[in-house]
């Protein structure tokens, strides 16, 4: 007798459950004491997401502490720039910087190789995998391509307007852009998938203030076509589309991405969600981050009207951002422990 | 006979005409050299806007220009702020700055005396009504609660993310200030009504970004208890909502708000607006300010998508986000041109 797949998966194939799978954005990472005493020990962020012993032991430290359904391998949407050429370094409370920005070819020229360059996230992920216990599933990702276009443009993390403008000005010069990252992040997708990945997310962070015709440009058709791309090579695992603040247009998103689950930000209402769940979709989402750090009664009130809304079709919970660094730990159990009726510590 | 009434209104009572009445948020303004001129006359932005000639001038500027349907009088959401005791002034290049927030018995008791400090915006109304052509609409408006509270808490303009925790962490005190923000809010838009504004506009720049049972509380519920105030108070010229950033919860706040016409943001979708215009509702916008500043065959061939998308239905052609001081006026004007079939020198 088989043992069943992990809950996680099985919402994402569509299946409704007692209760949602859960995990969350960032679990890995600085709200927990002993990441940042993993992370002191490393000489600085990338080579840090780049040591598989200790991006496993960032990605399994959540794991050992909470009842998560779900484990997402620990790196950064920026190791791909850094595969195909461009220098990226973070430097402390800045947030991350980039070199120049190779000429188009030199980048293009760059796709094929850049997949082994981050073969040590392959490496993580095997490792992750051979830890974690069976029912719990192992998720990769990538930046996607606007998202991490926004960044090697700027060459920092937050001028968006500015690329929002290049979107207008410099629309055939873009594409290409956009055209080299579908390639690289479809190939990067690919190997995470063979080294373990269960499932697959491409976080599109930057998908706030476009209109409805670039959005479809710059985020519906580039994450159409790595989808496409990824079935291509004949990678099956589900994959989870995110694009953060796309507000009304997650629905045209939807229409438009072939993808099994769409995570939803702070802002989605239970209308949207429900429309989705009703084609078919698994929704991920969408506690806010600001109330998870909160924490008290108006945490507890709000998840349980999360669970009411959308229990009734396939979804996973999560919060709608990443874990806030000054999250108290209590706050993430006391959730965990009220979605899964499980007691955490 | 009588002359029908303005485009606009006719728009905003629910009718679908052969071409939408077009305005520009920050039509009147950086953008102009002749603004610019006026403007350095001036010895702070607050005494501008105060200034009851110098403001009408502003908001007829514009209309000289262009064929606008619309004019907007000239003022600022933070007069609020200030006619209630809070210190407000404008630093070159910085933003608004705020001084420290009186306690709430020392704002509420402000409330009734401040419509009568602000009456220099009526002054301003009865000025350009007398000048504008009776085919043109004058427009007054104020900023909503939770975007003025977020000034008034933070100080100045920048710092969302705090003002939403804030939001979380003291509710009820929130909740206190939005009160006496809906309060004063409602007796400004009746004496704008009552100068000869024949259309309000209640702007909620910052709705972005909150989950929707914080948005329901703070953006839906004030703007609809500011709607029954003002229709208590014997107002009956139609009203705009901007739940600028909203999202999806676009129609959450149609549902929960009462107004004639719904303004929508650059995000818009076309199922979006087309459902709210199924509903009886004025949709308003919402062309991107980056895409008119850029101008060319791209601004041209989406003027003409959004011209095809919404014209089966009552709308208000307008952008998305006010325009940017350093657009080309030649751009506006083509614009204009191409919506109105009026030729613009």
């Amino acid at each position: 007798m088989s043992t069943p797949p992990p809950k996680l998966l099985r919402a994402l194939a569509g299946e409704t459950l007692e209760r949602p799978p859960i995990w969350f954005m960032r679990q890995a990472g600085r709200s927990l004491p002993e990441y940042r005493e993993l992370r002191s020990r490393a000489k600085d962020f990338i080579s840090f997401c780049l040591d598989p012993e200790m991006a496993a032991e960032a990605t399994l430290q959540p794991m050992r502490r909470f009842p998560m359904d779900g484990a997402i391998v620990f790196a950064d949407i920026l190791l791909i720039p850094l595969a195909l050429g461009q220098d990226v370094w973070f430097e402390a409370g800045e947030g991350p910087k980039l070199g120049e920005l190779p000429p188009i070819e030199a980048l293009r020229d760059q796709v094929e190789a850049s997949t082994g360059r981050l073969s040590a996230v392959g490496e993580t992920l095997a490792r992750v995998r051979a830890e974690l216990e069976p029912d719990r599933a192992l998720i990769g990702f990538a930046g996607a391509p606007w998202t991490v276009a926004t960044y090697m443009l700027e060459r920092k993390g937050s001028e968006r307007e500015a690329a929002r403008a290049y979107a207008y000005a410099h629309p055939d010069e873009l594409d290409a852009l956009l055209d080299v990252l579908v390639d690289a992040t479809a190939r990067y997708l690919v190997m995470q998938a063979k080294a373990g990945a269960q499932a697959l997310k491409l976080f599109e962070s930057w998908a706030e203030s476009l209109s409805e015709d670039v959005f479809e440009r710059i985020v519906v058709r580039p994450h159409a076509a790595i989808v496409e791309k990824v079935r291509a090579a004949g990678v099956t695992v589900p994959i989870i589309g995110f694009p953060r603040g796309a507000g009304a247009q997650v629905e045209t998103y939807a229409e438009g991405v072939p993808v099994e689950g769409i995570a939803l930000d702070v802002q989605a209402t239970a209308a949207l969600g429900r429309r989705l769940q009703a084609q078919g979709r698994c929704i991920q989402g969408a506690l806010d981050n600001l109330l998870l750090r909160e924490g008290g009664p108006a945490l507890d009130a709000r998840v349980d009207q999360l669970l009411a809304q959308w229990g009734d079709g396939p979804w996973i919970f999560n919060l709608g951002h990443g874990v806030l660094p000054d999250t108290p730990i209590e706050n993430i159990a006391r959730v965990v422990s009220r979605v899964t009726g499980k007691p955490v510590r």
